[in-house]
């Protein structure tokens, strides 16, 4: 009862690792469509698949079709899509399940990471959020899933959004207080490196114990002069100096809340 | 003429890695201080040191003195120690080096990570920085540091203090960051884990080629529609949202200067 035959349109980052997931789980993956058709091709190669350019020539008779296209065009390629009978998903976060409801069977296969073209990764590990239309189509697109990860979960648009903003505080602004602090060094000619040991002990806290139970730090402390030093150091620097206040005052107000309900 | 007998003062993370650290690269370490007697005795058991609870008692024979006790405590227990000739140095990355100029030979050695007593720890990794008041001192501190550790480097006060301030934004803040992140998934009854995968790729990333690089996400694309929606997600939620919208400022304009500069 499991959908065998698989339809992949895109061949960006996130259509290439799950297309080689699906493969490699044994599933036969029938046609690649890009826009391009040099790049549905290299697509199409690994996956012993046919490349298509041209939505008219979609195999009809898939049992699932996966829409892995930047977000905006997710609902102009369904549009063009003929009437399919097999499940439509498409594979991104923030974009509603229901563009796809000109089809009777449709949902959301979303993996939770970032890819990056010709770097391996192991899609077992990646979290993938799923979403159905009808029960059906759920536990079909959950079968698929599960083919390919071990961790799979139901989320609806609402949980898929929550994790976006979550993913970017956690990681995109992660990254900009790299930057941030990457700066502060090079003005002294030292370098980013000499943060590692340290960026990888926090992260790998974090991630042991709950991110609330390891922070550290002056504000953590309430350490009103080194925060008072620290600060008058950045004065020259409008976002250092106001995301250092910022920041402090949200860490000295999370653990005053705590205080207060103890 | 390397300095082959140690004193360590305190017992705290620091001083017990270090010690460590120190016995296992061949110096003799002679005595462990601590105000609690229980605490030096620990250690130097560990150490086969002698332990004591009284700056009276200290061996004033010994190559070097390690202060790594709290940055308040320095001060104080510099002044109440004998005026040893042996090199003098204290630990911490924000007390100027000068607390110690009633010595003659004195300095700095700072081992930039974060220590957990019991967890084990290479220390052959750990960045250590090294001051020293006249140029004697500053070779006698780095021949020392350059037996524990590989990442050795001079440093004053000056460069600690911009390393201090880099690690708050890069370890403390991050970890806070991981703080909102967990509580937006918690509302949604979803579980800081899912976040993983991509933290791990958020981390190796910055870390193996410049963060300024790494920049993903919706500030770094400029997409106003993505920000304006999860802004209004978090309305009710005032450092969420006044960090997201400072942040994302902040991103904006780190690569329209760089777009500026081009």
């Amino acid at each position: 009862m499991e959908p065998k035959r698989i339809v992949v349109i895109g061949a960006g980052n996130v259509a290439t690792h799950l297309t080689i997931a699906l493969k490699n789980a044994g599933f036969s993956i029938v046609q690649v469509y890009s826009r391009d058709i040099a790049n549905a091709e290299v697509l199409a190669v690994m996956a012993e698949a046919s490349a298509i350019d041209n939505l008219k020539q979609l195999d009809v008779t898939a049992d699932m079709y996966i829409l892995s296209v930047s977000d905006g065009a997710i609902e102009t390629i369904a549009l063009e899509m003929p009437l399919v009978k097999g499940v439509v998903v498409h594979t991104a976060g923030s974009v509603p399940m229901d563009v796809l409801n000109r089809f009777n069977l449709y949902g959301v296969l979303y993996p939770f990471q970032t890819f990056t073209k010709d770097k391996e990764l192991d899609f077992k590990k990646v979290p993938v959020l799923v979403e159905g239309n009808i029960s059906h189509s759920k536990n079909v697109i959950m079968g698929v899933a599960q083919h390919i990860s071990t961790r799979v979960q139901k989320a609806d648009g609402e949980h898929r959004k929550a994790l976006h903003v979550a993913a970017v505080f956690a990681c995109n602004f992660v990254n900009h207080l790299y930057v941030l602090a990457d700066e502060l060094l090079e003005k002294q000619g030292m370098e980013f490196s000499l943060l590692e040991p340290l960026i990888r002990e926090t992260t790998s806290k974090a991630l042991s114990i709950k991110p609330l139970h390891a922070q550290t730090g002056p504000a953590r402390r309430n350490d009103k002069q080194v925060m008072r030093m620290h600060q008058e150091s950045l004065n020259g620097e409008t976002f250092h100096h106001d995301i250092y206040a910022l920041i402090s005052e949200s860490i000295i107000r999370t653990y005053e809340t705590q205080r207060n309900s103890e």
